[in-house]
């Protein structure tokens, strides 16, 4: 493998439990088997990496209301298809726990062990009016110059 | 051409009639120009390559439900947005009659005949309870190493 | 840089609010740190490309039907989720011009006069009945094959 062919660079701009599972399928997959991984959570893949209980003050109505709406962390998130209200999702969670699979959150964590970095992008925090002390600790910032420095440099690319 | 640059390796994520139409138009083109081109079929996706009327013995009920509301096979799927129960894609599918446009399932035959490589997500196939016995024939198998290996070596790499 | 990695291509599939400015953020800030890019409209996306005011003469009623429903150029389209009939799509426009952010008309004009290529997919104008004459002008045309002789070339692509 040459440098290029030794790293993933993903894209995750969904929500979605179903996209953010395959995202960090891929993502953990990758980094064990030696590859360099980074993640750029932008527009709503942000809420991955928000945490339960933390909100920045001084928000305007409006940032006040993106908070309310948006999942806080990967426990939140919901199929894009097939939810019917949260049925589904907990119908495939439970499939998932049952054959012993690793759910998101353990997955994210997985990641984390492994040297996935794992990106907030600032522009979206900027349209979210989501701050730093919102997100999970550990994590880097960055705007589309460093999403494009490292993947200019990726043989794989994906926006998920 | 080097090596990379004949390679094209997608992954079909949704079972939507629009996106699967676009990922087998890049096939297609890309296998009758010359490339290289593997399609992994995961989460929603997998559900292009079911057959019509075959289950798996032994399900769960989780899993034939999931088996009741998946698409079996092209013909089952519905566009993304504008569907309106069925209206919107059927307009479509019109439309691409009459123009002589070749239809989904066409496009995959075709993709096969050209040697476009199908490959089923075992792990996905796990999370929806399918076997082997429920999906096309003359696919290949494999899990996150499998698409990583073609996938690094692919000049183009999509996520669709 | 190579010449690979002075490459971005993009497919612009959908015609979200979200997923088209994500779009334009990219393409504007590899082409003004002096990367070549390619935008590829197909299907929804094709949608960013329509003038306000202008449609082909005689259209068949499923091609009037389809220009009535779609959108007609970046103003007029919504957020993937929380749109909430065009209240979460305002809110988010408000948030980003309270902050002095360019939108997607500015963000688009920015692209083209830093020399972004604008491609029109040929096949989905076909699909949806699209005649040049509707679209804005400065663009080219291409159909799948001009997508893989300039992907194939390029380090980043992705399918948005």
């Amino acid at each position: 493998m040459n440098d290029r062919e030794k790293k993933l660079t993903l894209i995750v701009f969904s929500n979605d439990f179903d996209r953010a599972t395959a995202a960090f399928i891929l993502a953990t997959g990758a980094a064990s088997s030696g590859m360099q991984v980074t993640m750029f959570f932008t527009f709503w893949g942000l809420s991955l990496l928000r945490r339960k209980n933390r909100s920045r003050k001084g928000k305007s109505l409006v940032e006040r209301m993106f908070g309310w709406m948006l999942p806080r962390g990967p426990e939140e998130t919901s199929l894009s298809k097939m939810n019917f209200f949260g049925l589904g999702t907990n119908m495939m969670k439970g499939v998932m726990r049952k054959k012993r699979m690793p759910d998101l959150p353990d997955l994210m964590e997985t990641a984390a062990s492994l040297g996935v970095r794992l990106v907030g992008c600032t522009t979206s925090m900027g349209i979210m009016g989501m701050g730093r002390e919102e997100l999970r600790e550990g994590i880097e910032y960055g705007g589309v110059a460093t999403y494009l420095n490292e993947a200019r440099g990726s043989g794989v690319n994906l926006f998920i």
